[in-house]
């Protein structure tokens, strides 16, 4: 049984566990009194410090390439007016989280952070930004727990508003996806692209009727998941489209290339003829002449079968997937069909990375209906967070929880208050440094606590070196002694050596 | 007026247009037709992009410290199972969201993050942790806006839990205080120390009934907003206790000092009585001589006046005041004593920072009532937020939202392509670098752009020194041309020129 099997089982069982106790709590316990239960509410779950390290680790990645383009931040109440929500995410509102009715405001919890963007670009009137929030937000969903589906979960969006020339501010967010992936080293990828006025005027030539664009669209949406034959019969027996239609959606969406099957497609004799689709291959053209010259085309296909859950996008889509993932178990196909659809909720295995241009969105809450054109990207974090944990507990390497560079320790006795007076002389030096909160702790104890959390020196305090003004750095892993600093006045001394070797 | 009074007076005129909006909303708007309110929640805001810059900047501040000392983070769900937060908050409950019941569990948001920390520390059965956490929380308080107080607010806490040597980790609590006042640079201060057992024995000696200990403490605490004659009058007319009692109290609570005065108080001829005090005062003895060692008893002061608004203290407790606070307009006292007591709530004004020992709290959770004693401190950390925008209004610098380092820029038309080229290259070498999404943006808007946002250096691509291989790097601030860069092969030259200008 592989570390991550091992894992998936005891959640499984825990969760299991929780059930049956919520349950012996809801027939009043053991002997008749009412048993406390003591767990998270379902769908949700705490952070432990191990988690929270590699979490820290990917946001400060992330972030760090967010800023490097110059994005701001924002931040927006975890909830918004109930009618802020309303007509945002058809079918989807069935999952939003209301607030209890305790007088005032009808409150709902946020279910994505786009809304809460397109409601804060309106109601302050802001015409052009570029920025990024990181937050959790909230879906009644049944989630798959041990496939990392939460109730709760973050949402990273990087979003630049404003009008501007075609194909620049969305091939930055190519750029963006691109960078972080390689950062965060998650092995081989790669980029699809498409655009929605290329799958409409493709709709449009195959014979789709207008109000069957979109349902079309969501069932085209599920090619990376389901076998031709099946979408085809969804389509047809379904959706009523007829079979020659469908058939040739099928010879289009199994188009995959560059900037090549975007200028022969603009002389397809068929698709031509859709002004839609001319202007998105027109603008697929221009967005693969900037790749290239940001060097990325090795990882970004033009693929026709891309088409994104939400409503809302208009022009460019995309989704980053990862070509291989690691120990991830293979979901069973009737739980994805039944997966919803989404930013986060219907992206498939694989894939880590989603967005693309809303022209529309801001319009909706403005009062003229004035519209700040959008494009944007949402970086699967939660998806990534599952496999850097993968990715620890396969690794040999441990997790540090802390910083901690130095423990102060001490070989003998009755030597608590040297032991704080230097360790206040490593904090106010910078130096991360801890002790035991014991007046006589034992050096084995010491030494064991910085092997467990992996703090690197042990600052040894003893009385004959007290008395000689030296104290004994040593290395925890190699066991030397590296350094011996003198002590006149102060430590000032061992700050600087503890500086020096680290 | 001064800037921060024109802020407080815009943001009680937004609130009014609010307001009005909204009944006008509720009355059908103009036409008859349901108009669209554009707002957050009430109580609730937006943090635009300068307040995110202080908000990082703060952060970053006091998670420095928190590492320094070696503590690990967790994060919890920001609602719980309503039963968890049952009992735990007495009358103030009544503050607590409750979500809709929508099928399944019954929720609560979060309204502080210590219930959380004990419910964590009980289902996972931790006995030693060092954790800080912060996240907002939130309350269905009145708030008063205009004075930094809402009902979603950051609470920002740093726990040690724990069987240790008496007074090590509390005094470590105050340590990390100091620090943090001392770094964010927010005026003088001073921490206010003091102990449950101190007080509790106090009320013994002076005559109070056990029942009334808490209420009796509760009114103590307002000691610090109104006159000794009003606390006096609430101890004898409202809460029934003797004027010969309340004298005695007076008479204690007026006291103040160091080590000395818990040496003295442990040879009072009455408190010493209380074997409760004299445990305390022993505790806080061996307190000041580990802030001694620390060299922090300058700003640390034994005030028996100090009592703290939450019940569950069992120890030591404390609370830091800033000296003078910036313009902030002075509450009127009813509404004051109107503020609901808690962490955050009952901070006083001017107070920063405030926490204490609690040995029960976790013990309330597990199913053998096991207890792990806890001490920690809680940051006030929207206050702060509040004094630094302040500080900022006030400041003729500019606060950053962005850290750009260089615009590419252009002179001349149909440059795009080499824009984008050279600022890939330099996102590529880690340098923070914009560029306009134009393709023939003016040289002045470009510049205008970086004076506007504060980016400090512009790299300008011309034909001519396209021709000759080189760039012109210009410091935006000082108008001079700091350094042409060779190109050859790539930009690698103009990438290292910035990065040695930075």
């Amino acid at each position: 049984m592989s570390a991550y099997q091992l894992l998936v089982t005891v959640q499984v069982i825990d969760e299991e566990v929780a059930k049956l106790l919520e349950l012996k709590a809801q027939l009043g316990g053991d002997d008749g009194k009412q048993t406390f239960v003591l767990k998270t509410a379902k769908g949700t779950r705490d952070y432990n410090p191990k988690q929270m390290a590699i979490r820290e680790k990917v946001f400060n990645t992330i972030v760090s390439c967010f800023k490097r383009h110059g994005a701001e931040t924002i931040d927006t109440p975890v909830f918004e007016l109930k009618e802020t929500l309303t007509g945002k995410y058809g079918e989807d509102s069935k999952l939003i989280y209301d607030l209890k009715d305790q007088g005032g405001e009808l409150l709902s919890l946020r279910y994505d952070l786009t809304v809460p963007f397109a409601r804060y670009l309106a109601m302050n009137k802001i015409t052009n930004i570029k920025r990024y929030h990181i937050a959790k937000v909230y879906r009644r969903d049944n989630p798959a727990m041990t496939r990392g589906r939460y109730r709760e979960f973050y949402q990273c969006d990087f979003d630049i508003a404003g009008q501007y020339d075609p194909m620049i501010p969305d091939a930055e967010c190519l750029k963006i996806v691109y960078e972080i992936l390689s950062e965060l080293d998650l092995g081989d990828f790669h980029i699809k692209v498409n655009d929605r006025r290329i799958l409409d005027g493709m709709f449009a030539v195959c014979g789709v009727p207008d109000e069957k664009f979109r349902t079309i669209c969501s069932t085209v949406d599920k090619l990376d998941k389901m076998l031709w034959e099946d979408v085809k019969n969804e389509m047809v027996k379904e959706k009523g489209l007829t079979e020659e239609a469908a058939d040739q959606i099928g010879e289009y969406v199994s188009m995959q290339g560059g900037m090549d099957l975007a200028e022969r497609l603009l002389h397809d004799p068929k698709l031509s003829q859709s002004k839609q689709a001319c202007a998105g291959l027109t603008d697929m053209k221009q967005l693969f002449s900037y790749l290239q010259l940001f060097q990325i085309t090795d990882k970004v296909v033009f693929d026709l079968s891309l088409a994104r859950g939400l409503d809302y996008y208009t022009g460019v889509i995309y989704e980053a997937v990862l070509c291989q993932t690691l120990q991830a178990p293979t979901p069973a196909p009737a739980e994805q069909n039944g997966a919803v659809s989404g930013e986060e909720g219907g992206v498939s295995v694989g894939s880590v990375a989603g967005g693309g241009r809303y022209d529309g969105l801001v319009g909706m809450f403005d009062p003229k209906g004035r519209k700040v054109p959008c494009v944007g990207v949402s970086i699967g974090i939660e998806r990534i967070f599952s496999i850097m944990e993968q990715k620890a507990e396969l690794s040999a390497e441990k997790v540090r929880t802390t910083e901690t560079q130095v423990l102060v320790a001490s070989a003998q006795k009755n030597l608590l208050e040297e032991r704080l007076r230097l360790t206040a002389e490593l904090w106010n030096a910078g130096i991360k440094a801890e002790l035991l909160y014991k007046k006589n702790p034992k050096l084995l104890t010491q030494l064991q606590h910085c092997e467990e959390t992996g703090i690197p020196l042990v600052a040894i305090l003893g009385e004959q070196e007290l008395k000689d003004g030296v104290v004994k750095v040593r290395n925890v892993a190699t066991r030397e002694e590296v350094r011996k600093a003198s002590q006149k006045r102060g430590w000032g001394n061992v700050c600087s050596a503890v500086e020096k070797i680290l």
